[in-house]
């Protein structure tokens, strides 16, 4: 195999994250989630494991599709209590040199300018090692609690994130030159202003005339994560995505997202792997393969069933509350219920005698991405056949306990692995974008933020006057007193 | 003296901050504030100082009322760049066990649910002990930039600020019970649900039916932390703040402005001295008077007119660039240079043989503060005798250069003020509301955001279920899907 295999550590600012009710496993360490302490140690380990990055996840509302209420998802702490996940980002960057910071964020709920700040403000911190992981809002829960009555129809969100990403790019990619910070003691400039440009940006849905007040960090826009499935939230990833985190229940299914990705990237205008693809998925391992088994049926043993439930009535939003657990698979008239059926079909060999507790019981760990149990060499043979099948580049590892599983990962997977020359010995240098594309610190010529830097093609830079400034003839500008 | 004196820390993300021009001077090293280990030095220095905190100012906007334009500010570094403050806090914790983070963060220009989760996670990061400076919106340039086309009226801005707070504390303190989370492993809860309540806040500016997504903080809400200076902000920071930052020229005037402000605590029902207030200050000082005023104009050779004028026409909103710099005081005919002629009166021996530019070159360290120079014995006299002729509890450190000036009030005033006993020996214990008030960690009984807490006489939690949920039967509520 000529690719080497990438990880990502797939966590959250709360407990338990896709294994709802593993924090009651002895091990398990999340609900240290407040402390300092507890994520510069994942982020050492991560390093540790030369991973490409931790990629924190995020929600901004409650799941309350089960039963109507958010009750069970309080009681299980699934995904609630639930912490800001941008300011983990600088304390990991604090004790390593070069694992990356996935931060997620959506584009509904704060403006472009102060959060381009916040990005700017992170890339110069870790010293250009942060991703943003796009997203464009996702639970009802969240929009009541900000006071907008229902999330806006699916594809229209698509163009508010269109829009709000043209704002960042402007904003991080179009407003300072890279020489525009010269700090000149003897001539007192500390910046050259011709060089900072407003931006100019007056949209559908942002009116942006001024510049970004933050001064060009190592990577500018932060390397762009992305999960999206449908066919329109393929299009976005592949306009702007340069992580892409997908889910497939089977090889044959992961290597037609792969496919189809790859084909949006090139009509894109972009290469087939401009973009990492990293198949969620969790992996349970142990010295032998029957420790391995071993450790998953205790594992499992802590797993939540009502937690999974709330997961799955969130996710797929139907209430699974409505349905009996030991129904038969086969007999529920739900395409709901299929879906989740979908999402497990690479376990399916007992298909129609399934019940609906079957489904549940898979979900309990590691939410809807794959779960692989094996001793290292197992683990190994299994990553290597689905990379070279499927044509991802990676994996994003979620974890049962942590860091308990990020642990076994580093300590028992990625030597195997290195030793079979599928994994990094060690770490490439630079900033993330250039860890994962091999191509510079900033976004490629070809990537759409580009094109919105001073003199490309969709810059809108107020500039007339030669100044950087708007034309005072048009009347009053923007900077008009 | 039975008062000890206090001291905070005054900072910003970026460079000179309120000494314009002086990142220009060797020892500067203010141009590091992208970088991690400086804001790590900076909260060493400050906790070996045993001050009560490092306060970070912000703006979100350019000062672009000198000139009619934002090119001089930008020239001069004068505040822009400038990165985002709340993710400093966290990174100086990690390296500290008792300083305080006084955050800037506007009511304008965030959700307050999004923000009630940053501050709880602040909180959490740095086991309670955060601040929060809260500014009403300031910068016209800021507005114009996130879509608001002009600023709203001063005093509507602090009506909209009430309620801002108003869903701040419901949120931080009326919606989670603080033993809402008992992380039982037997009985798989992590979350006892009745505990947690939905706020339902349904207000004018604001509406916020459901619960806060964090657990108790050590604080619950950070220190409240404020300044402002008119009739409006003083009754808004009476009614709010427990750390109060305030000018003052003259003894004569911080007195008055200290005993309009202990009036207004008493008037919202709280006690004199239930919110500590700092005076705006810088100190020069060396081993001896004379090194200290050597160094204090060695500083002063680096200042920057143009950009004292930048901040000068942006405080007063008026352009400076319109006036002739060596004209007389007496002759200008101008209330804004007649305030800030005002805000130098104690150094005006002179009077009316001012010009402007004297003016201007008080202001180039330390901004509107007064600067104090002399040898520790010196510095240590006229600070008492502030203390006790005005009643400030303490003093809000400007900077000429950083780390600079700070460590030599660590260094040389601190010990000369322990040595006469009117300066702590040790940190009290703690969260930073109990340093401050040594009264808990929690806001007190008397604090309008306690009102708010569960049983409180302002909480409005939906509850009439019992269940802390709204009831079903008066139809579809937040929580039902």
């Amino acid at each position: 195999m000529s690719k080497q295999i990438r990880f990502n550590a797939f966590d959250m600012n709360c407990v338990a994250h896709q294994s709802p009710g593993l924090w009651r496993c002895p091990g398990d360490q999340s609900w240290r989630y407040k402390d300092i302490e507890y994520w510069q140690d994942i982020a050492r380990i991560a390093e540790r494991g030369l991973f490409d990055a931790v990629f924190i996840a995020d929600v901004l509302g409650t799941y309350d599709v089960f039963d109507g209420n958010d009750l069970a998802a309080i009681r299980q702490g699934a995904q609630v209590p639930v912490n800001d996940p941008v300011q983990l980002a600088a304390v990991g960057a604090a004790v390593t040199e070069h694992v990356g910071f996935g931060i997620t964020a959506g584009t509904a709920f704060e403006h472009p300018v102060p959060f381009a700040r916040r990005l700017s403000t992170l890339d110069h911190l870790t010293k250009g090692r942060v991703g943003w992981n796009v997203v464009t809002g996702y639970l009802p829960s969240a929009a009541k609690n900000l006071g907008q009555h229902d999330l806006v129809e699916h594809d229209a969100r698509y163009d508010h994130a269109d829009e709000y990403l043209e704002v960042i790019y402007k904003l991080l990619e179009g407003s300072w030159e890279d020489d525009a910070v010269v700090r000149d003691a003897e001539s007192g400039v500390f910046t050259i202003p011709e060089k900072v440009h407003h931006i100019g940006h007056h949209g559908t849905f942002f009116d942006v005339p001024g510049i970004h007040l933050s001064e060009p960090s190592p990577q500018r826009t932060p390397v762009v994560f992305q999960a999206g499935a449908s066919p329109r939230g393929v299009r976005f990833a592949a306009e702007n995505a340069e992580a892409i985190f997908i889910g497939g229940p089977t090889k044959e299914i992961a290597r037609s997202t792969v496919q189809r990705i790859r084909k949006a990237l090139v009509d894109a205008g972009r290469g087939r792997y401009d973009a990492k693809i990293y198949l969620l998925s969790t992996i349970i391992t142990d010295e032998t393969a029957a420790g391995a088994r071993a450790k998953h049926a205790d594992l499992l043993s802590y797993a939540s069933v009502e937690g999974t439930e709330v997961f799955f009535s969130g996710w797929l939003g139907v209430d699974f509350a409505a349905y009996d657990l030991d129904q038969p698979l086969g007999a529920v008239q739900s395409n709901a219920i299929q879906s989740a059926l979908a999402a497990f079909q690479g376990d399916n060999e007992r298909g129609e005698t399934w019940t609906v507790r079957d489904i549940v019981r898979l979900g309990g760990i590691g939410g809807q991405g794959q779960v692989f149990v094996g001793s290292p060499s197992e683990i190994a043979d299994t990553l290597v056949d689905i990379v070279e099948e499927t044509d991802v580049d990676g994996f994003n590892l979620a974890y049962a306990t942590t860091p308990g599983t990020f642990e076994d990962v580093v300590d028992l997977v990625v030597p195997e692995l290195q030793r079979r020359g599928v994994y990094p010995q060690e770490y490439a240098p630079g900033t993330l974008r250039h860890k994962l594309l091999g191509a510079g610190d900033r976004l490629p010529a070809n990537h759409r933020g580009a094109q919105y830097r001073v003199g490309g093609p969709l810059s809108t830079i107020d500039d007339v006057t030669g100044t950087g400034r708007p034309d005072p003839a048009s009347g009053p500008g923007p900077t008009t007193a």
